[in-house]
């Protein structure tokens, strides 16, 4: 199931060469009339080169409905931008090391202006999403907001579900609670909410939006592509290529992050590998050695927890090529909707 | 000028009152059918019972304009918990001990927690702010999101020229550049947002919107008011009775902040006292012996310091009063202009 390369890549780069304009806009507009120094910061993260994968699906999904790309510039803009301000609290609350590549912006400039950079950016992406009243209307414009709050909502849940459990010091979750808490965490935001967004951005000017139905069903395509995404995500953090994944390799296990690949481990392994797995876990990240975490990654791929995950990823992502044909069903076919359909193989098969 | 102390007493008793219904049924809701959990953390700050200054301003201006309180109220909750969304992150950023008299959030629960706590509050805000639609139709609604667009880019902005000046370790610094941060800071989202959006909610329902006009005068009256609130909250600061303040008395001291009357104070020290208490304060938290910090909040007090931050806190409360007959013009006489106007020597007169 290898994905069209070539039209996967193009599309992300056209959306992250639009975003990356507004955003340039933006920032340097305020930049002129506001406090300089903190529209540096706010462009650090995006101008990072990420993916481009929520902005690409969101304008993928607005083409396909026949709307141009400029219905669908500030919410894609948005996305990206509220993205990046997730990554700037989720790097301090993870205790992240680097961030593509770079060092995480907290251990830059300390947590305190980390803390306020992200909660700029999410005022900045309020600002664009208010743009969309001139752009496409009053009706639409409320709506995406009620798109985006509803993201948010899911997001700060699953992310408060994910910080309890490490809180709580529990490990004794199913892939199940797993689904659940990624679901809120990642599915909206990454894929629910872009692809959704996207097609209320491009719905023909006459139809003041998209039927409720269409949406309910993007609900259910996103989720299935949003646990494939995040359960590769969380295999690359072990096994990619460190200088592409531009994270620590790894850091997933220095930070305890509950994983599906870890969790299976520990429901596996024999009691001694169990418990002193768990002894590791719970220590504090710089009590944790180097030579402590091989030992368990090493003991993880030996039990099969990474073929374990890599087979539900690729059950998640076929489940939602099943889906497609009805989901996407009022999409008429073209290079379009062609993206989104790879994009349900691509969150498998990416490299970073 | 002492102000009319049940008349103030009352409102801001009424407008909690009514926050704190709205607030309550919100999370319930939400705790029934999301995460639980996370809506204790959410209801913790707005439930340890703050002033109310915020939504008393905005409902007192609703009414003054001819509108019932019902109006007001989704405005209002939303930026009482906008208001406890930045204190939940103010507290982690100056690394503060109490609040409202309790241990601050992220001592209770961690940073991590505490960071996500607050970025849920500014969402939930929003939710509060896109029920507007139907409670004073989309034009309103639209003109009040964009109200607090501009307060939050405010409040981030002078969040960061603060942090900026504690980071690059500044104090050569003057009262104007202590009035703008403040303006940024504090007087958009303590006075001037309210004040707008309460005008905004009030306004007869056939005038679709306030005047520009009458907007922008609320901008310098909010201006003055706020600097006087924020001079005099540093003040109590170093003053108060700790019982009633409910934050530990100079920690302002402890985390360096730049008050007026700290930079005062090294303004017209003499060398050796100067020197010495740079030195101080250029110390990381937890090397501030406490007995340095009393001998530098004496030195402080004998130098007249105290003194200059009540004048100067005095005078912009007095210009605010000045202003308001022009400024406040198109409100008719009764309780609620009557409200604001003390509102403005309460912000100065005010124990917590």
């Amino acid at each position: 199931m290898a994905h069209d390369e070539a039209l996967v890549r193009d599309v992300l780069a056209r959306a992250r060469a639009a975003v990356r304009d507004e955003l340039q806009r933006l920032f340097q507009d305020h930049k002129r009339t506001g406090y300089g120094p903190l529209y540096d910061q706010i462009a650090d993260y995006p101008f990072r080169e990420g993916k481009g994968l929520r902005p690409a699906i969101c304008f993928a999904a607005c083409r396909a409905m026949g709307g141009p790309d400029s219905q669908a510039t500030y919410s894609a803009a948005a996305l990206e931008l509220f993205h990046n301000g997730a990554l700037l609290h989720d790097d301090i609350e993870d205790a992240s090391l680097f961030r593509r590549g770079i060092d995480t912006l907290f251990r830059q400039h300390g947590v305190p202006i980390a803390i306020n950079v992200g909660d700029a950016s999410n005022v900045f992406s309020v600002s664009l999403l208010l743009r969309n009243v001139e752009a496409l209307g009053v009706r639409k414009a409320l709506q995406i907001l009620g798109e985006v709050e509803r993201m948010s909502r899911e997001s700060v849940e699953g992310q408060a579900i994910e910080l309890d459990w490490i809180r709580q010091g529990r490990f004794d979750l199913d892939d199940q609670d797993y689904v659940r808490m990624a679901y809120k965490k990642t599915c909206w935001y990454t894929v629910i909410a872009p692809l959704r967004i996207g097609v209320i951005c491009g719905s023909p000017a006459g139809i003041a939006a998209p039927r409720e139905t269409d949406l309910l069903r993007l609900l259910e395509l996103g989720l299935h592509a949003g646990i494939a995404f995040q359960i590769h995500d969380d295999l690359l953090n072990l096994e990619a290529d460190e200088t592409l994944y531009g994270k620590e390799i790894s850091g997933d296990l220095f930070e305890g992050k509950r994983t599906v690949m870890l969790l299976h481990f520990l429901r596996t392994a024999p009691q001694r590998a169990r418990d002193r797995a768990l002894r590791l876990l719970r220590r504090p990240r710089h009590l944790k050695h180097a030579g402590s975490i091989e030992w368990l990654h090493k003991e993880m791929r030996n039990a099969g927890a990474f073929d374990y995950g890599r087979s539900l990823a690729r059950a998640y992502s076929e489940r939602a090529l099943q889906l497609e044909p009805q989901v996407l069903g009022f999409m008429p076919e073209g290079d379009d909707r062609r993206f989104l359909r790879e994009m349900l193989m691509y969150v498998i098969d990416r490299v970073k």
